[in-house]
């Protein structure tokens, strides 16, 4: 039998969706490709994964975030990949897709050749972007329902109402503010930070909460939805 | 700036878990490795991706499953990519994994190099298809809770008691019948065999049911969970 090697070398490259709150507004970063193809337009930020370096496609993804957006410690998970003959005019390209969430404190200085757009107005990306970019948004919606995911949008501390609020323009429903609060017990990975309470304008103080050093970096899971 | 293409190429696979239950056992489908690394092995369904003739990685897919499996017509879905320099002793590889479901019925006849396994009893398997075969399972799992998943274990047709069952031992958990039943009304894929009732032993006759058309590729989806 014939070696089972393919022919046709692969091209094999990681995206990265990176999403954020723009003074609440669910926005997604784009970086402005310095070279062919699609030279000079506005994408995601991707590349290449270097086996001489990448210990795996997630390092990858890390290491294009930190090189191409100055991105460091987002959280990151693994999307969909991407394939085929058509998608790069390259050649034949695998593109596994990742997804980020940074608060808005923690976004790069908008600087030449990098910015944030609300993901409603991108206009057409190029590659199968606005692709990968739609499944992006649709696994953030699907996974606030159950997880923990929406507080990978904020920084240091938070108010529940300021998380409430959150939730709901992912989900784009209003929720229930005792279920609501249910849920997030239930979910287990908030803390009161000691002593903090946000003085609010007009409400009366609400207290910090902060989520629990083990949640930082993955999620809690709840069985049910919201 | 230098050229960004990856100096050492990156090897790109599929690999596939195709679930299934075996008289209510759920059980993965294994073949027999017949090169180098780990020849005589088995191990999960999988081979390179060939770019002069695969439209994506779920074609990839598609052809492994067909030619060394010998199963046509699977529900396939992507599971997630493993990738870096350990997983795969020839280099750098990435794999893009696959989780298949199909009836016992269209099961291929067993034959030398493939066989159906309970999940629980595959011992180790080489590479990290342990890792992806419980990725599988959990999926599997997971999806359960609210989408129409496990109706692709069942050939034709099934009556809802057997389809509860199903549910159940994929669950790990009992189901409350008519909190069930209102599920599967809300998921909206069944519909009833027009005139067809299963004679079953020592209780009365069930009404067979089967998917309606337009769900046997792909899944219902409920907001809520079981």
């Amino acid at each position: 039998m014939q070696s089972e090697t393919a022919s046709i070398q692969v091209l094999t490259t990681v995206d990265v969706v990176v999403l954020t709150l723009v003074d609440g507004v669910l926005s997604v970063v784009l970086v402005q490709r310095e070279r062919a193809p699609f030279a000079g337009v506005w994408a995601l930020p991707g590349g290449y994964i270097h086996a001489q370096e990448d210990a795996d496609a997630h390092a990858s993804a890390a290491r294009v975030l930190r090189s191409k957006a100055g991105i460091e410690d987002a959280y990151l998970e693994q999307l969909a990949t991407f394939s085929g003959p058509a998608r790069d005019p390259r050649g034949w390209s695998v593109a596994i897709s990742y997804c980020a969430l940074i608060p808005q404190q923690k976004l790069p200085t908008p600087r030449q050749g990098l910015k944030m757009v609300p993901v409603a107005a991108t206009g057409q990306l190029p590659f199968d972007h606005g692709q990968i970019l739609q499944a992006a948004l649709a696994r953030v919606r699907s996974k606030s329902q159950y997880s923990s995911l929406p507080v990978h949008f904020f920084g240091e501390s938070f108010t529940l109402p300021q998380l409430q609020q959150v939730y709901e323009s992912i989900l784009g429903e209003p929720l229930n503010k005792v279920s609501f609060r249910r849920k997030m017990d239930e979910l287990g990975m908030l803390e009161p930070v000691p002593g903090q309470m946000q003085a609010g304008g007009a409400h009366r103080p609400a207290q910090l909460h902060r989520v629990r050093p083990e949640f930082r970096l993955q999620l809690a899971l709840s069985a049910r939805g919201l």
